[in-house]
């Protein structure tokens, strides 16, 4: 097969024909991303690829620091040039790597480039490509047009006055929804120093006064009714671990003051206090028809001296070995239980969960929903072919491929579209091949249907859009 | 390669000369199962397709919840045909699903007919089933001959009269052995309200009384003989860890009594019962010459509100991701270092744990006997394409391949024969990639008898048949 | 493809050009292995092909107990002849495992043979093989020319006096290297019997008295001052865990006098004490410039009975299902943060912990440094085809796979080194799919430089030869 050409992926001809007739030309519902609303609304352009692909992806990062570049180059200020050379040499170096596949798709669909990136191209496509941004080919909403988003969910604090959005909302220049995200996480830092500060300004955002349990609840209904109304249709929250720590009323109120008056916690209160609200949350999720998109299993800032240095979110998480899939079980249970249970979606980073997490996830049902507890898109670690592809054989083995709701990019930058196209090649490919191999019927109206159903439109139906 | 057509999954010449020629014909031995043997001696018939495919398969149920299907259809009394649309729906979606092979395999099988399982098929599939059902052409005896099955383990309690096996033995228009297996499960209830009743039970099938800890071994000894008398050639225990707790003659008896008397008992002395229990049953297996089987690594009854409405084996049971893997290494010692350890299968959940497992079974050997600690054929949620694969891989890379004594169907259903085929059909793909591939010298003879080794000789020569 | 033949495993035209053009002619870095020095430098002779194979392999040990076979052919005094035989027998039922391709390619490369082992040639390998071998061509030094090894990486410990590395440095007939590696296991067992008696020897072989931590330290640094003059880059050291237990300065004096006094102690000062050594030696190879080699993952002497018959190392080892991975992180913190991580080799045992580790090693990095923090090559267990086809796979989607510094022997045996070709080949047969796949732009001579690195450039700079 050609170097990334038309076909790139499409290994059989049962795959080609899914993908082009059905897949391909399908927009995009981008449901969790971390792209700052206000750079759609204002439309924003970009100076230089440089600032485009160095300036925030803590994925090309790593891969600089382990071919030996110093800070400088990765996250400093290094001519701009240098910069994109030296990651020109790094991606010739990182054979079979996702970003070696990123970064020729965003090259080959938004820069009309099919260069191989190498050092020998490096200076050819530098040119070209800032030649392109500074036409103002490439702007913001012009690349959510190129790219036929539809849907794009945002990540926000419930603090969050959600300005842009509701300037968005009003805007009907622009024919894509950006929708907010319920992204509580902060509420949880219950015994850190910051918690006080935090309940006063989720109070201030709700306007209302939160002096007990009872009114942190209320606080937050009000801003889950605001979020909704301004178009969400999903809560995320990152967590270590599930707690099932379970106090009496008068204990919880003893905690929350606690907490108030930075005062010291038992882990046995700290658990507690966040058991409470998350299956508060959980039921409020439920009672809104929202999705809880639930984050799991990274062990955050593994390198103090670089956390010193360049902060957090800059390369230095890495996967939990003890994924807590034992105790989200007894919390969807507790949630199930009380039918408080929402669509949920199960973000794992060990690729050795997923046939666990895959079984756990399909114990818990509803009549009328399909696949009401999904097993989200292999996320970031496991973001490229291997892991994608496993993430598929795991579902297929353990439940029903047809329910899946696909692809998020989980990216800052306006280019990862191209990881939708990415994802409907690789699931055209996986299933392509059982056809080829005769261990499936290929009958091409049902299998283009289901790979336009994977591809959109259970996304969709599942977030109710 | 055709649908699901003779060459099935047989991708190679060489994989087609190895099935066809080897290990098509070979017959069955289906040493563990869940069959019901009066179904066999009465040699029932079955109203529909329906009560067949639906009537108490948990793996499809779990496929139909997940199509969101309400409990009406899956486990409930919605009208036959209605049912039955419902479920070839969820299989048109269920694309890689070991059900969708596992389903077609049986209708080109047992009902001669090769049409694709989807909606648009399903009333023709339904009355075609039912009328070859009426005809009396698949009663249970039927289908075992045509199934070329010569043994059949049966899962018995240790306080069965076995009935219908000593009733099997007399019958000689019965060209089928139908053994049974020692299933002691109930007796490591210790703390459990009933256990007192079950012990007594016990003592009244052995004819004796249970008061102490030797009654109680006798009692067990003489359940063992019988069961080997009616042609028992293993046991086979489900256990969530395994315990060395030993404690002193003295202390035994008296958790003995406690248990009989429901006193509460600590975790140490529940622990210390359920040790010297298995340590005791380990010899004897070993002095019987019996085959010890070790089900593990599952977490049952996941979601309580289900469990209250349907009860347990109806399919939300799922892997535990903390298979005991240390624990059974000191436990396989245990009887090793006192010459206590008979031939053993190990049969774990998480696929994680194959290569650990596989290493951990070869640390323990004895001369003349071929494979004595197995790794059993992948199981449950590892019982398709994939999960075979890779089971077979980590034999390979860890092992001996010829030594492994092959499938099992674990199943409820007459029906699932086919998983012989469906394994021996991935066997000699495994095999023929490898010959294909120049990974192995295609000795056309050796490989053969290979083949009919792992589909039939070994396990009738491992249980002693 | 023709059964190992000269395109063994190369399955595209693309890992042809890479593996003729550019691997298959590269010398040998051997950086670690547990050859005798005296081997070498004495030039020793082979007796026998049964000496050879069977003589100290527990790979092959395992195999043969699996196949029934009693000790007396796997490890004991059966005639050499019949355990040959035998262990040619177990070869044909290994399918595909290692020890399959392992032992075709020695009798291919030294004994030009290209018979397939199994049964039926026995008797004619094992007279060809022991005339080649009395005809002397294949000595030690023989060996090593054949095979272009330009390095060779024993194991040795502290108090050891090099003796044949000193002799071979000023032997100008070798024409490679044979280089210490510092291994103070030893030393870290503190609480058992041994430990002063071992502290003594350590302090006899520095020439002063070891009486306090001080002293212990620099007696150690004078060690690995001795071990550098002669040659030494890197040290190894095995480990079950990463302990993280830190004590005051009296109290470590403490526990060292309590440990040279042979009484017991608490968990905590174990810990204590091997936390304060490993950092030490960590802080020390930093200084050097060496690697710091660290095996984990083991779980030892599984079968107490066979330990007690033929002892440690004999094939009773196993995978530990439970890696440090979340120690490892703190270990390697606790290094980096004080400046003292040195460059880092990882060789961990469980296959499922390849991501975690991955992604864990790239968090560590130096400017300058090409994969700073390594993960080793697919060891032990994982040393196959799946194994290191995972590794590689694992290397690319975590990390920049033309960092990585490729293979080892980690043998006792002269004839491992075809275990440097079999890498090679799944190396090039890797990077052949993915161009032949359209995932790769294949530039030859980028991708030739890329799998010289590998194969040996690499390694020749990370351990500064």
């Amino acid at each position: 097969m050609e170097f990334m050409d038309k076909d790139f992926l499409l290994d059989t001809e049962q795959a080609r024909i899914l993908f082009h007739k059905y897949a391909e030309d399908m927009p995009i519902i981008d449901y969790h991303c971390h792209i700052d609303p206000a750079e759609i609304y204002e439309d924003r352009s970009y100076p230089s690829i440089t600032a485009l692909w160095l300036g925030g992806d803590h994925y090309k990062w790593r891969a600089m620091r382990q071919m030996g570049y110093g800070e400088e180059y990765v996250t400093g200020n290094a001519d701009d040039r240098e910069r994109f050379k030296a990651w020109c040499k790094t991606l010739s170096y990182a054979v079979g790597s996702p970003l070696y596949h990123w970064s020729h798709l965003e090259l080959q669909r938004y820069f009309d480039c099919t260069l191989p990136i190498n050092e020998k191209n490096a200076d050819e496509i530098f040119d070209l490509c800032n030649a392109k941004l500074q036409s103002g080919e490439l702007s913001a909403r012009k690349i959510i047009k190129m790219s036929k988003v539809k849907v794009i969910g945002t990540t926000d604090d419930p603090c969050d006055d959600l300005r842009y959005h509701k300037l968005m909302r009003e805007d009907k220049s622009l024919d894509c929804k950006v929708i907010p995200t319920f992204r509580p996480d902060r509420l949880l830092l219950i015994g850190e120093q910051s918690f006080p500060a935090y309940v006063k300004s989720l109070g201030k955002a709700a306007g209302r006064d939160i002096t007990d349990i009872s009114s942190l609840k209320a606080a937050l209904t009000e801003r889950m009714d605001f979020f909704a109304a301004m178009g969400a249709r999903s809560s995320d929250q990152s967590t270590a671990f599930f707690p099932c720590t379970r106090l009496t009323a008068d204990e919880l109120e003893e905690v929350f003051l606690k907490g108030m008056d930075r005062q010291a916690l038992t882990e046995r209160e700290r658990l507690g206090f966040i058991t409470e609200i998350m299956l508060f949350l959980g039921g409020e999720y439920k009672r809104l028809g929202w999705v809880m998109q639930l984050h799991f299993g990274v062990a955050r800032n593994t390198n103090s001296r670089m956390f010193e240095q360049v902060g957090k979110d800059t390369g230095f998480d890495r996967i939990d070995s003890n994924a807590p899939i034992e105790t989200l079980a007894t919390f969807l249970n507790e949630l199930d239980k009380t039918d408080s249970l929402p669509k949920t979606v199960l973000y794992s980073l060990d690729p050795s969960m997923n046939a666990p997490l895959d079984v756990l996830a399909k114990c818990f049902n509803e009549a009328g929903v399909r696949g009401k507890v999904q097993h989200g898109a292999a996320w970031w670690f496991n973001d490229n072919i291997g892991g994608m592809t496993d993430h598929l054989r795991s579902l297929c083995e353990q439940g029903v491929l047809g329910t899946f709701i696909g692809m998020l990019t989980d990216s800052r930058c306006m280019l990862s579209y191209t990881r939708h196209e990415y994802f409907r090649r690789i699931l055209c490919r996986f299933i392509g091949r059982l056809a080829e191999d005769g261990q499936l019927y290929f009958d091409e109206q049902l299998l283009g249907g289901l790979v336009q159903d994977v591809s959109y439109t259970n996304a969709e139906r599942f977030f109710s859009l």
